[in-house]
């Protein structure tokens, strides 16, 4: 083995623990840590009080209620921002849909109403400032009408969205007294 | 005084004796009896539990949480009919308006929020079969969003169409799970 092959193996080796070495570091330092995504529904949401009520158009197509438990309602009604550790808001979205019962009632084409669960029924922002600090202290989940929790990979889409409302600490919804 | 002008005054106090005796019992016997309606906000209405959530388009243009206390959201969940002595249905309006930070933020023309308070911002039927039997066991209120009760002519306007569901006993709105 000449010097200068010798050499070059030492570098080589070198920049390959150093390589090593950054990639490692960056999982166990958590400089970029993964999301965690929440996999179970909160017991009792469907009692919560009501944060407000909205209606997404196009390709969603839906109306939903969004409501809060004890924590987030509070803070909401007090305007405390951010939201308080253990506040959670949920919405459930059914599809939008004609009421043609009420319309013939009313004698004319007026009334939605709330119909089958969508395909992203229920959805919850629960705050833990430290187990969440990587989606801004927020975990997120999403369930269909079946309980069955979104897979990750539709849930990444969660955080870019809410992340661009950081001064209103993620939340879309405003309280509609 | 003559047989003929006698004959007369007895027979004019014997019409006006007739006519009295309807008149009164008319409003004795109750066959007729008015509507009552409830000018008073129940208290605390604001915690109560989701029944649904509706858009009214056209005039009203709003859009809509109707909320139920226990005793209606009980029967709602048991699906019993008629609704027992008690139940409170409520409902609050809001107008229907695009959410431009929403729209800015999805980049879409999409969400659509709660606006300010509607004309008849807050409207509730009160199950009391005695008290409002004249409209089938259901009183009605209906108020602006300083809490002032809509006068008794706009409020003619609720039995007549509310009526036509009696099979429903009389209220529009379904649970929404």
């Amino acid at each position: 083995m000449t010097r200068v092959t010798l050499l070059l193996l030492v570098v080589a080796t070198l920049a390959g623990v150093a390589l090593f070495t950054v990639t490692t570091s960056r999982h166990v330092n958590a400089q970029e840590p993964m999301p965690i995504f929440v996999k179970t529904i909160p017991p009792g949401y469907r009692d919560w009080k009501v944060v407000s009520v909205a209606h997404e158009a196009g390709e969603l197509n839906d109306i939903r209620a969004i409501l809060g438990n004890d924590i987030a309602i509070n803070a909401y009604r007090e305007g405390r921002l951010p939201f308080p550790e253990g506040a959670i808001v949920g919405r459930i979205a059914w599809s939008f849909v004609p009421s043609e019962e009420n319309n013939k009632t009313f004698g004319r084409e007026q009334s939605f109403v709330a119909g089958s669960p969508t395909d992203a029924y229920l959805q919850f922002m629960v705050k833990d400032s430290k187990k969440y600090a990587a989606t801004g202290g927020w975990g997120y989940s999403s369930f269909d009408k079946n309980g069955k929790p979104t897979d990750d990979a539709g849930m990444k889409s969660c955080f870019p969205c809410h992340q661009k409302i950081k001064e209103r600490d993620f939340v879309f919804t405003r309280y509609a007294p």
